[in-house]
């Protein structure tokens, strides 16, 4: 059951113990925690506060429409492309920027080629570097999305020799892996290589460059660029097909010896929501990879599902997709059992939705978890009581003991300690199950 | 564009030139052939016959049903995995056989393991060898189907432990390889990896392993034990899958660096015929691999054609399935334009049909070219008037010249010379385009 030693394969038979748990143990942590003063000593029969600051999970939103209010100016609501379709509204941006802060801790920002480098050689980076940093300063994870893809597609690519086209995209990666590192340090490497060669929908330069050399050469191409230039990143391979062709093409990435950080899959549910058998049974069949699942892209509508019949969601365009009272209920329920069959499983490790309003929605669809004016759907309000409540240890005043030690459960993620007398510190709880952890008071 | 040399890869970007040529111009040669005679001088003015006695394409059929008569005794219409399902009738047969080898010069023989060895340690290698031979005596390639799959499994096998499942199953690859090389010297090395691993509908012992080695590992077991057991062999991956999840696992494969001699691609058209752009556009996607291609397993059906919702053709049981006028005419039709088709495109070297009568047919369907009675439907007569007429050269008395040449046109393929003084020669065109031969006459 041996590969041979010539074979470079990073393929491994799947470990055991990954079975789903719907009580969340392997997130949670029990501590016992001794907080010392700042004077060494331990802080014996005290009154602390301890508080979560963050969560280890990353809750994920795209980051679309905070690029312009990062940037100081109004946002237009803007879609994924980079085209404005609404009226600027300040007041708007900064609710919607603090709804979006409330809930989540990792954002996805546009690297579109096409968009962020609409004139050759005059690519985004001052503004996209912006809102990196905005989203980086308020603790928020960032994640690129992605290096390569065959859409969204810059026209001035279109006419070039295939061999120059390999060149700039080679360029292209490398350059914004690395203007961005410390910043962005995680990338959606290459986007949807299942379909890239074979793709017909719309004329690009990627497609004939994937059919040349072959899906793994594409993906060894994006990934090399991509390490080479920040060699800290964490780097994915994400796509929408979820049949057994995305498992042979982790395979063939595995067997020629390339290494996947995470394993990027998308669940945009516009022809309705999954459920839980479906959801499971695409997360057993993934995680046989042992390698973290990061769920990059999902949408469950709050009204009309799209017919089953279309086949590419792009397809599907309507003037006018409403959210609905009886849509915003099924949404909120599905977005619940969404997110607890997600965490429930030991390989998940991030899940991104795909847009937290309506307003600009890709496809026009009413997938937001806030309505087109900004006003929280039941969804938001049910993930929110999630994220910051039942998964959250909100401000809880506890008594040390003689020495020093208080004890609490919470999810794995980030905590403050308060000394009622005066200080604080900041505790980590990182690996499941009971932790001693001592945090030692300043300020 | 190149890959790393470290790499075992076997990837090749696609070859020009592999575009389909409906006039067939790839499958003929203009033979300018000089006949000696056995005194060593040319046959100058004199009279010969040129006729064909095989094609150079491989017109397959399965050969299932003819097992029982080339052992000596009657068959009862045996179906796929060796059960009886008809009354035993050796005129049946006999007309069966004659009509089978006037059309066909591959047949597959069925070795799947389950049928092939029921009781552990007892094969029926005596019975098949003969069955082989049988075919191979009167001309026909025959090939091996198939050396590893998930179905048609022995039940003694479902309970052992999986090194123990993979030892036996590397054990009967060489096994069966070894035992019928020079007779069957072509094998389906392994069948259906893409679904191998989550394969459902039946338990089994090789869908738990091939979870844990994974596809790639599974198609090398396979690869490298036939090849230890008959170097000359050649050996094909085979599957039904169409969708990209093939093309990955194929990158998959050449990436590990394991040469598949022949691309096997299914086509059970149970559910109606692809029709030219379809099969054009698999032909494509397939052939950019530079490997040649077997259509393994074809059936058109002389009946009504089965729902489009059955994923799995397997679960569309009936008791009558009749094959119906309206339905013979459609598949005489469909037969000849799928044949027209594979023959059109270079890379297609073989096409096997699967089942020359509705007897004891794969899900009773009326797939095959003769009904249940024996008798031909309209496909048969169709198909063998291309084999055997439009793509045929039959016997033509032509003259030599001065220096004993005549000029003739066929299909790549065997011929005869026969000099009206007497004496005969073979002759072989084996390229395409202009050739030169030369037949000493004999006999």
């Amino acid at each position: 059951m041996t590969t041979p030693s010539t074979s470079p394969s990073l393929f491994t038979p799947p470990a055991p113990g990954r079975t789903p748990d719907p009580a969340l143990a392997h997130r949670r942590a029990d501590a016992v925690l001794t907080v010392v003063g700042p004077d060494g000593a331990p802080l014996a029969d005290a009154d602390v506060v301890v508080e979560q600051t963050n969560h280890r999970f990353l809750f994920g939103c795209i980051g679309f429409e905070l690029v312009d209010h990062a940037n100081g100016y109004a946002s237009g609501g803007s879609d994924h492309t980079g085209a404005s379709a609404a009226e600027a509204d300040p007041e708007f941006d900064a609710r919607f920027a603090e709804r979006w802060l409330d809930v989540f801790n990792m954002a996805t920002l546009p690297f579109y080629w096409g968009g962020f480098e609409p004139v050759e050689g005059e690519p985004r980076t001052a503004e996209l570097l912006a809102a990196a940093r905005w989203f980086a300063e308020r603790g928020v994870v960032v994640k690129g999305h992605p290096l390569v893809w065959h859409t969204v597609q810059p026209k001035w690519l279109l006419d070039k020799p295939l061999e120059e086209v390999e060149r700039l995209q080679r360029e292209r990666i490398r350059r914004d892996a690395g203007a961005f590192a410390g910043v962005v340090d995680t990338w959606d490497a290459i986007n949807e290589v299942v379909i890239m060669p074979v793709f017909e929908a719309e004329e690009n330069a990627i497609t004939p460059l994937a059919r040349v050399k072959g899906r793994v050469e594409m993906i060894r191409m994006a990934f090399e660029e991509a390490r080479a230039a920040n060699p800290a990143a964490t780097l994915l391979l994400n796509d929408f097909d979820m049949s057994t062709a995305y498992e042979c093409l982790i395979e063939a990435v595995l067997e020629a010896g390339i290494r996947i950080d995470r394993l990027g899959l998308q669940s945009h549910m516009h022809q309705g929501y999954w459920g839980e058998e479906k959801t499971l049974r695409v997360l057993e069949r993934f995680s046989r990879y042992n390698i973290p699942i990061h769920f990059t892209e999902t949408t469950l509508l709050s009204g009309d599902v799209m017919p089953p019949h279309v086949v590419d969601l792009n397809d599907w365009r309507v003037d006018s997709w409403p959210s609905t009272p009886e849509g915003e209920e099924r949404q909120a329920d599905e977005v619940e059992r969404h997110y607890r069959t997600l965490l429930s499983h030991p390989s998940v490790e991030a899940m991104t939705y795909w847009g937290l309003s309506d307003r600009g929605m890709w496809l026009n669809a009413p997938g937001g978890l806030l309505r087109a004016d900004g006003s929280p759907k039941p969804a938001y309000d049910r993930l929110r009581s999630l994220v910051k409540g039942e998964w959250w240890l909100p401000p809880t005043t506890l008594r040390t003991d003689s020495a020093g030690r208080v004890r609490f459960g919470g999810f794995l993620g980030d905590y403050r300690v308060t000394a009622a007398g005066g200080g604080s510190a900041a505790v980590v709880l990182d690996a499941p199950g009971e932790q001693q952890v001592e945090a030692t008071l300043a300020g």
